[in-house]
């Protein structure tokens, strides 16, 4: 069936296989950090001479396979941007809700809830910004999460060896046990008459998005405390849910103190 | 050469070519702009029967050859998201920075100028937010823009029929003459003591974006009225530029009447 070992599981395939079995990994900052994470086994690494040099002028310390840039390509699913380092390493260990985002004190970092964002690259694209921005966790629905792999992580840039992921069974669910917590539910949906910079600082925030077009689905945007829009000119449907993100957090950093931790 | 005519032409190859050769667009929201731009000179329209459905629902009149997806696949880059809608187009006409970039009375739309941002990805995002947030236009260096075409206008969605995109020699110029149009020229620096939210509100604002590692060249920097830095936590080196962009366009909205445009 597979034409050649190990192969790059998509997303579909790997619901029917072993959820634990190894993923590929490729991108320089992806690789150097899960080479950085002692959470993170590695099966094997591979690496051209140059990639090697940057790891070892990084100071990551790692025993590569040293292969050419064409011989990784071969492993990797056609046009991957591997950057000349890849790594067949097995997933992260599981995160429950309670756990990570339990929060005490003056603490107000967000918690991510994406409601059926499914893009492997957008899903990247907000581990990074969630690092970036101090956000404590990014809660998904399992059903329907890409692996943490391939272009997902390489557009993380390493942001999926720091930022926990939690996978629950339902997204509404996830939001009471949040609002249980502590936290302030706020859901991003462009037909809201309030917008964004209107959610309350006084409680850390859950932030709520969904797909491009779709939305929030009906009984995820009634959970919520409050759905809020990003003021956009009438000329554009919508922002790109990454772009959504990113803004989301600047804005909820703003006048917190999260990012000085 | 060339397996299947029409060739979908990749940045290099492009170079050497005709410029004004067709290219492919795909994606619902690009392709349905691009019908709808009258500047827009389409060769050939490719549809699925449901993708034409969605076109007439959304009342956009045009005639589509009736193929099933996998037909389209065949015309396309191996990996194109197409969802049944695809048309062979020419590129647009060419705008000049004084006329698109030229501004008078209290009108303080921002102006974004790239400096060796080239992944087709990022800059249709960025064409995007550009949109979104009623940017008057895009100003890239000539030599290192990839076509308008393909990924990158699907990420756009739409937002490149929308957006004049100026191509220039020389960016340290271009800034020299977008000051001389009256604009204050902020560069983003993840080294700069000073943040985003200090940019100055009373000119326009030209927002100057640098490559992810790189940042801005030196020349470049130097020309910037001032250098500023989204304020992010020290575990991330950098944000994604199309997000660092979609950020500083809502930051600059923020006090701002040229969203209500």
């Amino acid at each position: 069936m597979e034409k050649k070992p190990p192969l790059y599981p998509n997303a579909r395939a790997r619901k029917a296989e072993d959820p634990d079995r190894p993923v590929w990994l490729y991108g320089r900052h992806a690789v150097a950090a899960a080479l950085q994470n002692p959470a993170r086994r590695i099966e094997r690494l591979v690496a051209t001479r140059n990639a090697a040099i940057w790891l070892k002028e990084r100071g990551v310390e790692a025993v590569a396979d040293d292969l050419k840039p064409d011989a990784i390509d071969g492993m990797l699913p056609p046009g991957s941007v591997h950057q000349g380092l890849a790594a067949y390493a097995h997933p992260l260990p599981r995160h429950r809700l309670r756990e990570v985002c339990q929060f005490s004190g003056e603490a107000r970092q967000p918690v991510l809830v994406l409601d059926q964002i499914t893009d492997p690259q957008n899903i990247g694209a907000i581990f990074r910004s969630a690092a970036a921005f101090g956000a404590r966790a990014i809660i998904t629905q399992e059903r329907r999460m890409p692996a943490l792999a391939g272009a997902l992580t390489k557009a993380a840039a390493g942001a999926v060896e720091t930022v926990p992921l939690v996978q629950v069974v339902n997204i509404a669910r996830a939001l009471e046990a949040l609002k249980g917590l502590g936290y302030f539910c706020a859901g991003l949906a462009g037909e809201s008459d309030d917008v964004l910079s209107q959610v309350p600082r006084d409680k850390p925030v859950a932030l709520v998005l969904g797909a491009e077009g779709a939305g929030l689905r009906q009984l995820v945007a009634e959970t919520c405390d409050m759905l809020v829009r990003i003021p956009i000119s009438p000329a554009m449907e919508s922002l790109n849910v990454s772009n959504a993100t990113a803004i989301s957090l600047y804005e909820l950093g703003r006048d917190s103190s999260f990012l000085a931790d």
